[in-house]
């Protein structure tokens, strides 16, 4: 599900790491020894034909091929030495029965959208899937049968629907139509169902992964004329997994919500098309011609629309309920078995999806394996390992969600780390994740070798960086990531994690820490992603030659788990999550006082008619709609808060640099007692405004970016949309979340100065 | 020849204006009166009838057209009252024999591009102009014949360049094929010339002025499929003018140099093309896929080429001299008729040129025949006033520099100001110029009524300003202009001008103070610029439907010709320019800062050998050439330079403000004589590093922008191209221009204080 994106996006904003004192210790020499077993053990070959096999037919939720894989992937795991199973849940998981979309008025009137990807010559998974691939389809839109005038709306995010008020469009009672990209694709709908609109179009511009960005598959890697994006429009900001269940598990016999009281099912038609279909449908379009920001790479000229060109859009689905089966595999630990380490990745697919997520899937696989081995050969992890592959994840993180919630109460008490991985490819290193975890991740980048350059992947995603931030042009947030990343002694910051995969429960709902690791950024522009043409052969001539990558992968997650697992002291470092915290609050104070300026700013150029007089008069123009003065925000709870947490990070971190390796057994078992659940202490449960699944003030994704994670969310997100009250109230809560976080450091250092 | 451009571009960074204290008195009450019947004898709908004859026929240097329209403009100004002539200069003015362009090799093979426009449905000019129009022709390339693999080369440009050799392509030897846009024509082929390759290519992408930006013509404003953009590529950064007479004028008897000494003529053959034609060119190449600020808007993946795809490019051209018909007319000043105000515009267009340049033309005379009504009246100017109309602006500035090379001497004893329009259009009122009459301009402009709005044409720049800093992304210096425009009681900054129009030779080579005005931004894409279709019907249908505009810039100018033929005192205010020498400054100091911090940030890049660790390895790659460390550079004599500027022009200002008013007809005079000459002073004999011609040394147009201006341009390109003996040396020359300004206006402030 979670696109694939370059190194730029992903290494985010965070604190620079200052703490040099603080160092875990380098692993044992027998640690070192593990890790080689373990890396010979992974091989590309194999995990080319596991790849190839998980994919040879469409494997999205329902589909025969899907629960093959379930089935394959758990006889893998036994014969590896797992204590494996399937999980089951029932969910309610729409599926297309008809769809129609054509233009009934205006140029072109009379063209019917083709709604499906045809073959492509040489491929021949494509051929093979065309009887059992879904169409253009997108899950939990509303199904419906609407005529109406269309009104083009660019990506239709919040700013979309500023400069088509500022234009003097409406899209009352309209079908949009919206281009992919700049946030999440559920916001399409959702933002066009707020704004009265009827229906919904989603299409991908070749501007954003079609002819511009690389030749179109299959001379290149790029989206083809037909191919469109599928996806998931449940409303994931409110919650994910399944529409009927929120917070509990979808068990056979679970208390559930009906369809019409499920308020992440959206209420209006919508399908996703292709940029062969859609520009026609752009090119009927009239009224004014779209602002600059709003401009594709199609060869036309693009005009909002309003009211001289009419669709019909009519979707209609088989509402049943499908079954999920999540796989789960468990290696016991030897000494703490109650303490675990959860790692996973998701095995559907919305048609074949070799790249998303099975080249991340195979990954896990050849980890399972290589563990198993090691297990065989005497090997046996202090902590429990709990290998996951989950289904559904494309619908709305079924699985994984589902899982968690159901298994909640014994998470909580056992789980230390999620891991998580998804779609992979070949390139650079990335990771985002829970900043206590920052310094450990970067030890592992820096062991880890890239294939393609001898150094370590941890040493080429700085160099990346680094040129990265040095070309014309590069943004203010590229070059201090980069200035971070320029001390070889220091760690390089990684990003928070908002949504997009299956870390979301154990991050969000659980306050478990979580980590995402992938590569990608070379050779692939993410143009088959969601296509029929995700398949073997566009993954193993595009994404991952020889699946160098998706064996590196394996690599480091292998590594990550078996440290995690074996570790006699803690690798969190708090210090770096204390840093983060404090920059966090240092940007929503930045955005408290930009929010006051732009609403006096504005009301000065309301009072002035400026923009009356900068329109062009000869043009409908609407004005601006007026800001509410914002009143300045007092932040002292936070402070105080960051200010405690520094401190209590600091003499943890010190005190386990000074102490951890004269602490006996007992203090050990006690210590990790102690900083298990510690993340958890993040959670209210207040849970976010208007959305109370989501309960880590510290991570959430975006009201309005979707995958984009929002930090300090509650303060954040209510200083963007303007709403005091809540940003009032959560700069309390967020303080005593983080005080309460502070505590328990403060106890965890009791133990290892032994008072 | 100037490229309407956006209200954006033009009123660039200068400082804010804080001498609130000197204001210049308001006009007298008969001053309002005069103005009022200045406005009253514009007539918009006259203008049109002018403006449809002028543009009745392609009227280039060498038409039948441009000879007739010069000699009716000067029956008109004869009939209108003035004392009028045409000047005749004879110069080198290449026209196309032969022209071929084709692909020999590669997908395609065996097109043949058209370089021709047909005809427009329902457009009659561009019918009427189908035998006689010039074809797709650039004035002063190379004629040459030459087979070669074609490179695309995105603007052409320096950064293009470097984005170049870090894919690892060589130009050299290969036909470069270019886009419009980002710097002036003429660097493209100079550039590609200097790079080693044998032809050059430039076309039109959709994605700068064509369907990208609005519908193309008939039905919008933007360039059609087959438009194209003629213009001129004389190396303007040298010097403008007849190629064969650098710095004197090109009279019959002048001394020539040869065509082949000319260094302003380039050597390679040059070709401007149509994006229909361009997209069977670009869709030939292979090689690697252009970076993404290589991409246009073409329903193309845009590659770099290199190998595979081969052109022909072959133009022979007829090198006769031609002769220009600038026409002059005068009205003598009744109390300093050896004190002259300057006002031109240009009556060559490459094809018809209606809005570039007639529409600033029918500006010019219907204030020339306003001024004549006047004068029919009784009125009659206290100083002298100058009218002009140059031919052979095109080509590159040709009348308007001969003319100023050959009335040197008496220009710089008696030309106090020049004042320049060029094209016209709808919208929003600019100006740029010398900074001494920012607060003369800004003046006019509050009290000239804008006919889409009813306020004055300042208020609604200044609101099209602040909207636009409003918007999401704008730019830090355009925020930074709209704050300092935010306050009515003060001036809004106007831009320094570069080149591409009539006034470089007064303010560049003369260092006469120059002023070039405008209005523009609404309804048009700039998509005919130099075309055919640049005709009647198009500039009357869209670029300023009712000549309203047409008639606003002759009611702006006028009242600017006006009131400085009249004042009683200088209008200048020398604190405006003291303040944006400072800014200056302050930009070029920040700027060699940046520039070492490239260096050495590039340094540590290559020795960490970063560029190859973030390199794709599967694809070539060159590194970037390593810069010269760059020793800090001693600003000393220019910080000196700009406090005794400042200090004396304030002197100056307050005294003005306060004895101005007691002052007698001997001292006004004495001090007008005084402050004539002051601009002169910015001059200095070497000239700039590497082209004497242009002798001022605040401004000049960029070598690697062209018409863009950069300021202080003998230290700051030094800087930007790392010639380090030459910033030092130009800091000293520079202080030492800006010392004799000072001197100059403290002989002129003891002449006001009367010692």
């Amino acid at each position: 599900m979670s696109r694939r994106v370059h190194l730029a996006a992903l290494m985010s904003a965070c604190a620079l790491v200052s703490l040099g004192a603080a160092k875990a210790a380098p692993p044992p020499a027998s640690q070192g020894d593990l890790e080689a077993r373990l890396d010979a053990q992974i091989d590309p070959a194999e995990m080319g034909r596991w790849l190839k096999q998980l994919a040879y037919e469409p494997n999205h939720v329902g589909s025969p091929h899907d629960k093959a894989n379930a089935e394959w992937i758990l006889a893998q795991l036994k014969s590896w030495g797992w204590d494996a199973h399937i999980e089951e849940f029932s969910v309610l998981y729409p599926t297309p029965i008809s769809e129609t979309l054509e233009l009934t008025s205006g140029p072109g009137a009379g063209f019917k959208a083709t709604l499906q990807e045809p073959p492509i010559p040489g491929d021949e998974s494509s051929l093979r899937a065309q009887a059992t691939a879904l169409p253009a389809y997108v899950a939990y839109q509303g199904d419906g049968d609407v005529t109406a005038p269309l009104v083009y709306v660019n990506y239709g995010m919040p700013a979309d629907y500023d400069a088509l008020q500022r234009a003097g469009i409406s899209v009352k009672g309209k079908i949009v139509i919206a281009r992919y990209g700049a946030g999440w694709r559920g916001l399409k709908p959702k933002l066009a169902q707020d704004h009265g609109a009827a229906g919904c179009i989603i299409y991908s511009d070749p501007h954003d992964d079609g002819y511009a960005v690389d030749d179109v598959y299959p001379k290149g890697a790029s989206r083809p004329p037909h191919g469109f994006q599928r996806g998931s429009v449940a409303d994931m900001t409110l919650y994910p997994g399944d529409p009927l269940t929120p917070g509990i598990g979808a068990t056979k016999d679970a208390k559930r919500l009906t369809r019409e009281e499920a308020q992440t099912i959206l209420k209006i038609p919508t399908l996703p098309i292709s940029y062969a279909d859609a520009q026609v449908l752009l090119q009927a379009l009239d009224g004014p011609v779209a602002p600059a920001s709003f401009r594709g790479s199609l060869p036309i000229t693009y005009h909002l629309g309003g009211d001289g060109a009419q669709a019909h859009i009519a979707v209609k689905s088989d509402w049943a309920m499908k079954p999920l089966y999540d796989v789960i595999g468990t290696l016991k630990g030897r000494e703490q078995p109650d303490e675990w380490i959860v790692r996973g990745n998701h095995h559907d697919g919305w048609v074949m999806g070799a790249s998303d997520p099975l080249s991340g899937q195979v990954a896990l696989l050849a980890e399972a394996k290589a563990l198993g081995g090691l297990e065989k050969a005497g090997w046996r992890p202090k902590r429990t390992i709990v290998y996951t592959s989950w289904d559904g994840e494309e619908p709305m993180l079924l699985g994984s969600t589902e899982w968690a919630e159901t298994h909640a109460a014994e998470l909580k008490a056992k789980a230390l780390v999620y891991i998580n991985s998804d779609g992979n490819g070949r390139g650079f290193f990335r990771a985002e994740g829970s900043h206590d975890f920052q310094h450990f991740v970067n030890q592992v980048a820096a062991d880890v070798k890239d294939p393609e350059t001898g150094v370590s992947v941890g040493q080429r995603a700085r160099a990346a960086l680094a040129v990265r931030a040095a070309e014309p042009g590069a943004s203010e947030e590229t070059k201090a990531l980069a200035k971070a990343a320029s001390d070889p002694a220091k760690d390089m910051l990684i990003g928070p994690l908002g949504s997009g995969s299956d870390y979301s429960s154990f991050l969000q709902h659980l306050g478990l820490a979580a980590i995402d690791v992938g590569y990608g950024g070379e050779g692939e522009s993410g143009g088959v992603y969601h296509s029929l043409y995700d398949d073997y052969e566009h993954h193993s001539r595009f994404v991952d030659p020889g699946f160098a990558y998706d064996a590196t992968l394996a690599r480091t997650v292998g590594r990550m788990v078996i440290r995690l697992a074996d570790a006699d002291l803690p690798v969190q470092r708090y210090g770096d999550f204390a840093d983060t915290v404090g920059r966090y609050l240092d940007e929503v104070k930045k955005l408290d006082t930009a929010k006051r300026e732009e609403a006096v700013a504005q009301a000065k150029l309301l009072a002035a008619n400026a923009y009356r007089l900068a329109d062009d008069p000869t043009q409908a123009h609407g004005l601006p709609t007026a800001f509410e003065a914002s009143p300045p925000l007092a932040f002292g709870p936070m402070e105080a808060a960051v200010t405690r947490l520094k401190a209590s990070a600091t003499a943890f971190d010190q005190a386990l640099a000074a102490k951890g390796a004269s602490l006996g057994k007992g203090q050990r078992d006690q210590l990790d007692a102690a900083l298990r659940p510690l993340d958890q202490s993040l959670l209210r449960s207040e849970g976010l405004p208007g959305r109370p699944w989501y309960m880590n003030m510290i991570y959430a994704p975006g009201r309005f970016t979707g995958y984009g994670a929002k930090t300090l969310p509650g303060i954040r997100e209510a200083i963007e949309e303007r709403r005091f009250a809540d940003a009032a109230a959560y700069v309390a809560l967020t303080a005593q979340a983080l005080n309460a976080y502070s505590a328990g450091l403060d106890q965890a250092a009791a133990i290892v100065n032994g008072r």
